[in-house]
This record gives structure tokens, sequence and C-alpha cells, in this order.
């Protein structure tokens, strides 16, 4: 299984909505940066509401694909970490201290249009 | 595998990446019609740019979702279809003959909103 990236104008869009296996978060990390690269995107918006719970491999891979991005050069927004996500994100010490956050999708993309227009 | 459907504004977005198998294109059709019932869609895009190949089992099964979709009171917007697709639905007979396409994911948004604001 992989993950569907779509690109809509200079952003990329992705919605993971059901857990991930480890085989598939690698895959999903391997494919957005080719992504990247292909699409010459400036943002990402990671939409994660549908999971309501992660594991600490995932956390990790969560954790560096944001940061493999923004090395990139894309700027990442990640939305609708719900509680559970948000407590184990913590726990576990992965850095998302300057990664920009939303509520849902609509609000992702307009905090990255915002991000892209300074 | 199941295939995400991202709601943006009073849209839904698909984008259908890799080549289906049967039991996958009936779990979409299902989920898709959940989908607008849950959310209130008033439109619908479903990008194939990245399938270049269906079969006649698939295609009847678009032609459906298309149908189906419509019949729930949302607009479709199918963008991306290949030359290959283009010859199979066609041949096969599949009725899209009121079905707004587009080139790419951006078009098929913007046909969308047209449509929606007419």
């Amino acid at each position: 299984m992989r993950i569907p990236i779509l690109k809509l104008y200079d952003c990329l869009l992705v919605s993971i909505q059901w857990e991930l296996d480890d085989q598939t978060a690698l895959q999903f990390q391997e494919d957005l940066l080719h992504k990247i690269h292909e699409t010459n995107a400036n943002g990402v918006v990671i939409d994660i509401t549908s999971i309501d719970f992660i594991d600490s491999f995932i956390a990790k891979v969560l954790g560096d694909v944001i940061n493999m991005s923004k090395l990139m050069g894309a700027k990442v927004v990640i939305t609708g970490i719900q509680p559970a996500v948000a407590i184990t994100l913590i726990e576990l010490g992965i850095n998302l201290d300057d990664v920009h956050t939303a509520l849902d999708l609509e609000k992702g993309l307009e905090k990255l249009q915002q991000e892209l227009g300074d």
C-alpha cells in the first residue's frame, strides 16, 4: 500500500486515513521526498485527522519526514493532530517545535499560503 | 487497501495513483458515497492522472460511482484521463456524456467551482 500524494498548485496534500504499518510509513517518506523534488512544491500539508494512535516508530518517521522536507525547502503543516497523538509525540520527544499545525486541511492550506506569502 | 478521500471546503478530492484491484474499487465506491453523505459535499474531483490502463470492471465501477454521486447531488469532475483510458471508456460504452473532465486537479477544482457557482 502506498499513500497518494496530491499536488494542488504549489503545495502537496497528503491525508493519512488509516494506521500506517512500518513499511508503508517508510514508503511514504520516500514517496513524499521524491514528489517534492519532482514537483518543486513549496509546501506540504499532512492531514492526520483520522489517526487516533501512533506508535514510536511511526512518530519518528513523521518527525523525520518533516525535517527532511524542510531541508529540501518545503514548508510543512500538520493538520488534525488528535489528543492521543499529541501526547505520544510529546512523550517521545519528537521535535515538532517549529512545525506549523492547524485544525483541518482547509486551515492548514490557509496557514501554508500565509507562510509562503511571507 | 483503501483510497483516502480528502475534504477541501465543500468538495471531496480523490487521487487514484495506482491500478485498482476489484476489491479496492468497490471499497472506494462505498467509501466515496458514505463520505458524500457524511460531509454534505457538493462536488467531487477524481484525479486519475497516474492510471494509464483500466480494465472493464474498473471502468464500470468508475462509471457507476459517477452516476451514484450525481444521484446523491454531488457534481463530479474527472481529471487526468490518459489516452488509453479514454479509449477503454469509449470502447466499453461507459456513459460519461455529461461528466465534466479537466486536465489536472487544479483545473478540475476550478471547473467544479464554476459549476457550483452556476
